[in-house]
Parts: C-alpha cells; sequence; structure tokens
C-alpha cells in the first residue's frame, strides 16, 4: 500500500509537493532521481541500512550521526563539498536519515547557489510523521538548537516505513512522542484509534506503523499549507514544546530524547491549561505505547533530578538572562487547541514540582 | 529631495518595500529604527564615517572590510553575537555599508531564528545602485564567489547619497561600471544622460549622483518585481557579467573592483554580440567616467597579463574543470537585451585577444 499527501506550495508559483508513505517507496525515490544529478547526505549509520536501496550512482557526503551534524563547520563542509562535485543549479541534494540529516541537508541545499530541489527520505519515525514535512532546515548555534535557519520546501517526501523496524527502541519511543502530540492536535479518532492500537504499535506492525505516518502527515500538511513561515497556526505543533525544551536543557542536549521530552511535555501543557481528565487519559496512553508519561517517572527513568526551579527559569529567562513570558500551547479537548497562550508563575510551579 | 520607489513583495502576503534615496536619508531611517531593537552589521571604517548618523543606541557587530567579511566563519560569528545581543523575532537587522557587508548581513538577517526583518544602507555608490536592491544575499565559499545565500527582501532601503562623497575614486569609479550596465539596460534615454553629464558625475555633484541611483534602482526593481528569483529576465542584469567573473578570477580576486571588471565586461559583450558601434561608443562614454574601457586598457592599467586563453578557460571550465557552455547577455541596442545567449569559441577567442 502506497499513500501520497500533496502538499501545495505556498504561492501559486510554487509546485507544491508529494509526501509518498509506504513499505518499499525508496525504490520510487530511486526512479524519480534517474537521470538527474543528484548527491545523498546521509550519516554512516544510515549509510549503511538504507543507501543501497536509493542504489543511485549519485555521490554521498557523510556528516555526523544525530544532532552533532547540525554545527554550521559541518555545514560549510557540505557546501564545499556540494561545490567540489561541481553541482549546478539543476541538481537535487536528497536528505536520507532522521530529522537531524534533513535539517541539515534542507539547509545545505537552500543555500547552495540559493537554493536547489531538495528530497527529503526520512527513515526515522520523528522524521517521517514531523520533520520531513512543511520545509523548516537549521542548525544550531552554541546560544541554542535550530536558531539559524530557512524555509525551503522539498520537491518530494518519500517516507520508507520498512526502515521504521531498523530503529533502536529509544529512537522509535521517541518518534512516538511527537505521533502522540499529532493525534491530540488532529482529534478524538486519532486519539482513540493510537488506544485502540497501542500494542500493535508496540510491535511496530507495517500496516498500523503505513496509517500513523500517514495521519500524522496529513495533520501536519493541513497546517503548514494554511501557515508556511509559522505566523499563526503552524504554532499549534509546539504542542508540549515549550516543556519539552526546558526539559532537554536542563538534562543537557541529547540526554532525552526529543520526542520522549515531547510526550512529558504534552501532558505537562494538559495539566497546566486544566484539561486534567484529558491528561489522565494521555499519561495512560504514553504508558501503554513504551513512552515515559510524566515528569516524575522521567526523572526516575533518566536519574536526572530536573528542578522545578531549572525548569521554569529555563522557560523563563533568555540567553541573555533577560525576562521573558513563556508562550504555550493549549489543549481543551482533542482537537481543540490554542496557541499563544501564557501561564501564570504558580501554575507552572505546580505543573513542574 | 528624496526620491522614494517601492518594490512590490515576491506574493502578495509580503508588503514590498521602499528604497529611499537623498542627501540625508540615514536621518529617516533613524525615524523608522526608533524604539525598534536593532543591531548594526558594518566595518571599521563605515562605522568611523556613518554610524553616528545612525545615532541609534542599537548595538554594533563589526565584520572585517570588503569582501573579507562574506566568509563562513564570520556569519557563525555574526549569528552567534546576534544570539548573545538577545535578538529576537522581533528585531531589526541593519545593513551599513558596502555591498559585502550588505549581502553579509542579509544573509545574517535571513538565517537568524529562520529571518529576522533587515534593513539595508548602502553606503558605495555599487552597493546603492545594484546589491541593496533585490534582496540577494551571499558569502563566498573556497570554490567561488557568492556561492552559498538567499532570497530575503529588506523591509527599508535608506540610500543616503552623501555618504558618497567620502568613497575613494577607484571605489566610486567601481559604481560607475554598474551605473554604465543599468544605462544600456534601461535604453538610450539614459545612455544619453551619462554621456552629457560625464564630467558632473566625475566631480560628484549630489544632484546627479541622486539621478544615477534613482534611475538604477528604478530599473532594477522593476526586473527584479518581475522575476524576483532570477529565473528568466533578472539575468539581464548579468550584462557584462560573465566576462567580468572571468577577469576577477584570472586577475585574482581583489585585484580588479567588480565594476571596473564590470565596464570593461559590457564592452566586451557588445562586441562578441557583433553590436560594434555601439561598443565603441561604450568604450568613449567609459573613458569619460573615468573608467577602463577596453581589456587591452584593463592589462595596461593593472600590469597583469589577462591571457585571453586563461580568460576563455575560466567562463569554459566549472571548478572541476568540467566543460560547461557559459552564458552571456548581449545587447542589440540600449535597452534592446537577449539574455541566456552562447557565443562561438573563435568570437569570444576573438574579443579576448
Amino acid at each position: 500500500m502506497v499513500t501520497t499527501i500533496t502538499v501545495r506550495g505556498e504561492t501559486h508559483a510554487e509546485p507544491g509537493y508529494a509526501v509518498t508513505i509506504g513499505e518499499r517507496v525508496l525504490d520510487d525515490a530511486r526512479t524519480k532521481l534517474a537521470g538527474r544529478r543528484a548527491v545523498i547526505v546521509t550519516d554512516p549509520h544510515v549509510r549503511g541500512l538504507h543507501a543501497a536501496r536509493l542504489a543511485l550512482d549519485a555521490p554521498i557526503v557523510e556528516v555526523e550521526r544525530g544532532e552533532a551534524a547540525k554545527r554550521f563547520a559541518t555545514l560549510e563542509r557540505v557546501l564545499e563539498d556540494f561545490a567540489r562535485l561541481g553541482l549546478g543549479r539543476g541538481s537535487v541534494v536528497v536528505g536520507l536519515g532522521g530529522g537531524s540529516i534533513g535539517d541539515l541537508a534542507g539547509l545545505a541545499a537552500s543555500l547552495y547557489m540559493r537554493g536547489l530541489e531538495l528530497v527529503q527520505c526520512p527513515t526515522t519515525l520523528l522524521a517521517q510523521v514531523d520533520a520531513s514535512v512543511g520545509g523548516k532546515t537549521a542548525v544550531d548555534l552554541a546560544a541554542g538548537k535550530n536558531l539559524a535557519g530557512t524555509f525551503h520546501a522539498p520537491s518530494a517526501v518519500f517516507a520508507d516505513t520498512s526502515t521504521l523496524t531498523t530503529l533502536a527502541d529509544d529512537e522509535f519511543r521517541s518518534g512516538l512522542g511527537e505521533v502522540l502530540k499529532s493525534a491530540l492536535l488532529d482529534g478524538e479518532e486519532f486519539v482513540a484509534r493510537l488506544e485502540t492500537s497501542a500494542d500493535r504499535i508496540a510491535r511496530r506492525e507495517p500496516h498500523v506503523l503505513h496509517e500513523l505516518v500517514a495521519r500524522s502527515v496529513r495533520l501536519k500538511s493541513a497546517i503548514v499549507e494554511r501557515d508556511p513561515r509559522e505566523r499563526d497556526e503552524r504554532k499549534a505543533l509546539n504542542l508540549g514544546h515549550t516543556f519539552a525544551h526546558a526539559i532537554e536543557h536542563v538534562a543537557g542536549y541529547g540526554r532525552v530524547p526529543h520526542g520522549v521530552a515531547v510526550a512529558v511535555g504534552v501532558g505537562l501543557a494538559l495539566r497546566a491549561g486544566g484539561a486534567q481528565e484529558l491528561a489522565d487519559r494521555v499519561e495512560r496512553l504514553a504508558r501503554a505505547l513504551g513512552l515515559v508519561a510524566t515528569l516524575a517517572e522521567l526523572r526516575t527513568h533518566t536519574r536526572l533530578d530536573l528542578p522545578a526551579t531549572a525548569l521554569a527559569q529555563s522557560m523563563q529567562l533568555d540567553k541573555k538572562g533577560v525576562a521573558r513570558s513563556p508562550r504555550f500551547v493549549l489543549l481543551d479537548a482533542p482537537g481543540r487547541v490554542r496557541w499563544d497562550q501564557s501561564l501564570e508563575p504558580r501554575v507552572l510551579e505546580r505543573v513542574l514540582a
């Protein structure tokens, strides 16, 4: 089975792009790229697992695995490699890997000669349900994650669900955190579907993984079509993320996988917004999916203190220690979302305790 | 006198921007920026000459003078400075200086948090007539100039013509090379105007400088409105540039000022395209403007060999030494332009001899 979801372009001049989801769709990517001058950006781990599936004679530019790839020095090296390989305006950059690869390859593609065509081949659950759609690209600065980047839409996304069976458990679960978020933004039906199929998801049954990816992509596509530059509604996709970023920051980047922090953050956002029953329900669902459901569980599980004051401070102070008012996405019920909300400090303290 | 030229946005969602041209318009920039959180990107030389005119209490990020600023390492440092200064989505980046400052400040603005507002305050003739309008940003790679960049339109451009009196003769003349190109693209009236006022231009009379900047900006605005991403007509703005880039490359970057190479390149393009009479006329005009008019004069003037074979090779081989077909902009008469043209190798050899 193959599902194709089309994302309209930002302007009428732009053609938009198709997200193709299915068990062997890297073969479709190969067909699309045949005869084109292409370069594959990937890491050594993903290269070993999946690059042969693309089976292009395209050169491969290797970068570090994970967040380590999203550095300025790596970006510069990749761009110099593009030049050395003689890429021109008609060339295509293929990002093959997880969210970090997609972010870096996307930024390199958007900068080289002021913009090359980009094809995303996400190989992690997180990248398939979230990062590969919507055109955000980024590298990190010393001062924070994703601080330098562009919006650069791909010309196509190939989400091959067979790659999901190769993920380590932690990596797979991290993706489920973003799926949980998508379900809550989407509505009751998607949430109920996760509840009734949690065990099949944990067993990574192909059919149900396909459905999760397709539902999540459909939700995200609809939102980024309406608000490509995150001026308004796209902010809803940050449900749980103000808390998650504070958790990742206080833990030290890389200690808590992003999606794991998001799952905990979603629960915290629900409690802070006063949706106690929904929070209880989401915590049960998170546990059923093998995710850490609460801040208390995360502290036990990671053996990290994650003090409430440090988390609150991380949200309330910017990099110079200047006070700011953190913004939250809150949910009244599945599918009923409010963004750009503020929270009382005492409410924050209570949920972080 | 103040002239304001409005450049429409690329999409209906974008507001477009005004280019304000006049003797004291840095004061208008100050007014526009009052109360905004801003940062000024400039070099030590321009800072000493003009930063006080902006008289903001905004912090200043200093970069190297000239093309040396357009390096990846400088870009990274500027972005880290932005973070250290606590810039947020509502902040404004002000580029104060020549074309290199504008290119670098523009790229930093377009990348930081995926895009901050940008105000360009060009202080050289070249930047006022060309670089500050149209939204191109760039840094250089080891493999070539301007190879990494974005399109990021400013929210306003303030071209203060009083800054032009502070330019060194070489720098001023380099700008005249781009003015000459603009006049030829625009039509007979602009070319004739340059011919009748060459001596007043050389004396840098304020009134005539104002007119040159306004005419050039009007021409460029109209073209970039119709083709913001250089897919078609905007290529016309590269008149003389295929030759100019080869001259700059063979001479060694920085040895021949860009606009000086452009003036020679325009003459070569006219000859190569068979417009001999117009080429004669343009060479006379270039000399009247104090510019080097021909390749032979440039060789004498710079004491550089600039061998024909090396120039031809620079155009015909890419960075890997792979053959390519260089594209040229040709002119049948002032205002009658053809882009994306190729030339016979023997024609190239003849004009480069």
